[in-house]
């Protein structure tokens, strides 16, 4: 008989978004009259840009001829939209990134798991806690770990805490590991990475031979020109890691699905001989293979958005989204709460009160505010006692549920 | 340092697409006059429906509105998509398949290999030959396979040959195998299946506990109505098929890309400790996880097809192409060649003349007649000896190619 992957069967019950929408569900059922406001999963809610809207109509009036007609594109993603970003994205912030490392995808969720089709089995992980589930589970499906234990941490894997206590940004560790997987501006905490914190990381990669894969999905909600929104802002980091990048939160292509993953020409592993693999032709092979390239009429509307009318669309939503989160820190403060991110970030990392879990202040805030928010424990152990709330929302959603919330903590 | 996957070192150089696009490549640049017209890659060129391209452009309206605007949408597709094909596609033709068993993606060639990621590693595989290079490709990728021979076969893999020996349908195996790939209408070879013959797969597989990975992106192109369009038209393929399909063919969405995948919720396979496992359970896991659900534009596109007008505009589509392969099968036949396929398929297999290699068919027909087709030896060593003319292409394109190969076979 077929075999399955028993890896899966080391998956713990339900992925932390599925499980948010059963207590929901649950609860809306038991209480239909409920305002439910989600603040929980990092889903955008404003209009696409206009220039985006613009630019898929004509690309969908392409397709109606057969003269512009567009059948298989490269799987790379379509050199005139690579091209935009290697400059905008890259070369304008002084990253050497060549349009060429660029692949398209449909998602960073996608990337950030298929990217472990090009690595060998023995690689040792390393992981923030609290991070993003998928980084996590797409290491235990493919095999990367043993079973988890009762904290829900997976066996073989090296857990980097973040907390207050230092600053959200992971210690450098003293042990060797191969793949490093860091997100900056966070999800979920909302911190930022200095250049010099990201220098750390880069220059450990290089000592180890180590390769770090960073998401920078976030990276449009920086505002403090300091900081560095890519990791080849880093010298040396070409030689240590790969990008990933997103359209989802910048021009709210959450639903209309583009991404991209960069890897450059002169990324290396090894393969069993000893021999140095470049990682690109790895990658350009999987994605030949194994993926046939982003719809065309998506993306002509990713590439609206480096138009000047997208530029300042997309600018206009994400600095409503900042105006939500700065809403959301300065009335949860005042209602007594501790909050952390949400300046250069979409989300807010609140400290729950009185010693609460992270699943009983869900549970909280459910049935006292009608307010849906994400437990900090579905990200990690270390996320135990903390809570995301998320600034995607109308800003009338967002001053409802401060309203509440404020009510409720200072009642 | 970090390791590669070497499982990828294994893979011959280049797939057979950029091989062929190299070599035109360079045969355009040394004759830049030559008007090469493109009958290999299956790659269609009409114009999208009317009714597609309609619906897309309503449903960019709806992301421009607050009200209707769509964030992430369900991982698996949207209720109202499934349902359709759950009613047209499978129930209308007598099938018992749920719209809850209906999975949305992007592409039938990354469903096809991201299959392999709920499956074990020790499953014996057995595909075509020749057969669609992606199934074997992405088994070399997962480990699968040892390493290949001079012929091009990978250690480890049973080849089932098809030929005009058994008129392309391949002999159920006296070995026990436990994943098949079976392909109809299929590609290359443009062969169909009778529902006889499936019936034999099915009851082979419930027999040996195997499943057949069953690819039906070509089942619009059946005409002859005795022909099974889904392998669940066969009983109890519920309990030992996953079935694949695609919009790219049909309806011309190679380039906006959106497919499906079935996997009953009846099927099972082995964990390690004997039980057995619901697949339906592991699919909704890894697209959960590693998947972010198809753009909300394209599926309302993909929806429109089963409208009256899509409905009436794709099969104008289908018998489009299908003329185009009549036209084919014809003049190759009176120019002496003997032809295969092109029936109730868009491709048509062609015995090469005199002994001539594949590829030294391919070379002739490029510089001879400044066509492009592909050549047989590309889809496995058992397709050595033909050469696929896809029937994707202009009606001018078609007949000009026709009376070019006319020319060169009949002087």
């Amino acid at each position: 008989m077929v075999r399955i992957n028993d890896n899966y069967l080391k998956l713990k019950a339900g992925y932390l978004f599925p499980e948010i929408a059963r207590r929901v569900n649950a609860f809306a059922e038991a209480n239909p009259d409920a305002q439910i406001i989600k603040l929980g999963i990092g889903d955008v809610t404003e209009p696409l840009p206009e220039a985006c809207r613009t630019a898929m109509v004509d690309a969908i009036n392409d397709m109606g001829d057969r003269a512009s007609f567009k059948g298989y594109g490269p799987e790379q993603g379509y050199p005139w939209l690579r091209e935009k970003i290697a400059a905008h994205d890259f070369q304008g912030r002084g990253c050497e990134v060549d349009a060429s490392e660029i692949f398209i995808s449909d998602g960073s969720k996608c990337d950030t798991g298929n990217i472990l089709d090009i690595f060998g089995k023995d690689n040792k992980i390393a992981v923030t806690d609290p991070v993003y589930p998928v980084y996590v589970d797409t290491n235990v499906m493919a095999g990367h770990t043993g079973p988890a234990n009762d904290k829900g941490e997976y066996e073989g894997l090296v857990y980097l805490p973040i907390s207050a206590d230092n600053h959200f940004t992971a210690q450098i560790p003293s042990e060797k590991v191969d793949l490093i997987y860091l997100c900056f501006p966070n999800n979920p905490t909302g911190a930022t990475a200095t250049k010099e914190h990201l220098k750390a990381w880069v220059d450990y990669a290089r000592t180890n031979g180590s390769i770090i894969l960073f998401d920078a999905a976030y990276e449009a909600f920086i505002t403090d020109s300091s900081l560095p929104h890519s990791i080849y802002e880093i010298e040396g980091a070409r030689d240590c890691a790969i990008e990933f990048r997103s359209f989802s939160k910048n021009a709210g292509f959450t639903g209309t699905r583009c991404a991209l993953t960069v890897v450059p020409k002169t990324l290396t592993a090894k393969a069993a001989d000893g021999s140095e693999v470049e990682l690109w032709k790895l990658w350009n092979r999987r994605q030949s293979t194994k993926f046939n390239g982003v719809s065309y009429i998506v993306q002509r509307g990713a590439e609206a958005v480096y138009s000047d009318r997208g530029q300042e669309q997309v600018k206009a939503l994400v600095g409503f989204y900042l105006e939500n989160a700065a809403i959301i820190r300065e009335k949860l403060t005042a209602a007594g709460l501790t909050v952390y991110g949400g300046v250069n970030a979409p989300y807010v990392w609140v400290k729950t009160p009185n010693g609460l879990s992270s699943w009983d202040f869900f549970d909280k805030l459910l049935q006292n505010c009608h307010v849906v928010g994400t437990p900090g424990s579905g990200f990690g152990a270390a996320g135990e006692g903390y809570f995301r709330i998320s600034a995607f929302n109308s800003r009338a959603n967002v001053e409802e549920a401060m309203k509440r919330i404020t009510a409720t903590f200072n009642g």
